[in-house]
């Protein structure tokens, strides 16, 4: 275990929406953007896994917002791997600027085969991987 | 009460990533649409909301993916009003295709101020409108 | 032929950016969208061009930002084809909003083989059905 | 004069579209994100031009696609200022991965009264920042 996995961001104009702060949905892709990078860490990257065979979809997401981003700030996504079921993993993400928390969530990913799709046990060279960044949910 | 509003969408291109399906983040901003129809229909607009003096953030979102959307793919937003709380609104979402839910999620917004942005009571005008698309969970 | 294409279009809240008005590059989507619609009205579809061997990449974009859109404002887009060579097409774009030109731009794509990948003759089909919203630049 | 700024990036997942290679409007959206980027290293930042009372908008966008970019990509945006007249800038802008140019476009950029929103000329402090990054057309 190396503790949660922890990438760094900042917000782009076109992510602020006439509130002047990031759009709701954004935040989402800001938790994919830090997955990709949790792969890369953990696996060699996402491309990596899908030439072995193994792919993820999305099966749930939840965010919950604290505060604002705005324009320029420069935040933290902080992702630790919360569960990892058969073929299933949890991933809870905290969006932290300058040590504060502005929002938290929480991903859900299924396994499919890379090829036809179906579910898929996660194989042992992924969980070996991925169990460097697992963490009880905080 | 009159029951779900629904709000008719059809998938663009850019909406889609390379697995060929709606990528994730976007159902948060299929909801986000669906709201705004729903401001039109329950009262006027946001706009007119806003410059009735209340505002709305999204303190909350959640969505579970059932199926994929396809580029080109019509669907509607149903959305139910589940809670009107004191300074809070619930909004359960349905995507549909075909009549088939392709993913269920949740909004929570809580209403502020328009000028200062605290916290702020539902006007009752905005709650009487808000109150025909009122629904039990479902 | 009959004249350009008209698509109507609805300005989304996460379209817009801190300054209150459509982010620059999302004219692009709405003239992508708009071709969309076009190969529906010309063809029966973007896919239904792909499956017949014919597909197109984006070789050209350009715009000319005339005055502001706004959140929820209406407007449409009149796209023209004001050139068909042997294996490319250009369009001519016109963002109005209430008949008032805020935008203009213009778009070349040039048609691949759906399987290579190659650059590849327009099909007279898919001519035939273009020529419908010929007309010269205006 | 210090030559063409550069600024280096990673394509994500939900900039890619079904055909996997980045959508393109998205482009505009890089030449965005490194105006921002030339902005604060030619002046400390949008946000202190704007308090110094200048803003700008974006006048005219063009983008010439070269080759694809896919996911996961690395790439820099290559800026180079080709003209500062009284109340405008022409920015050049070369996207490459490797050293190889995928893309090329310009952007025109009109200075405004960041209070009145009327064109207005460019500030003296402004213009001798920007001029670090001035270069010949290429």
């Amino acid at each position: 275990m190396s503790g949660p996995f922890r990438h760094r961001l900042r917000v782009r104009y076109n992510e602020c929406d006439p509130q002047g702060v990031v759009f709701n949905a954004n935040y989402l892709t800001y938790f994919d953007i830090t997955i990709t990078e949790l792969w890369r860490a953990a696996l060699g990257g996402y491309q990596a896994m899908v030439e072995s065979g193994a792919d993820v979809v999305v099966a749930e997401a939840r965010v919950r917002y604290l505060g604002p981003l705005r324009f320029d700030d420069e935040f933290e996504v902080v992702a630790k791997v919360t569960r990892l079921g058969g073929t299933s993993m949890t991933t809870e993400m905290v969006v932290e600027r300058a040590g504060d928390p502005v929002a938290e969530g929480e991903l859900r990913h299924v396994f499919i085969n890379a090829s036809g799709g179906e579910k898929s046990p996660i194989p042992e060279g992924v969980r070996a991987g991925l169990e460097r960044f697992a963490a009880p949910a905080g």
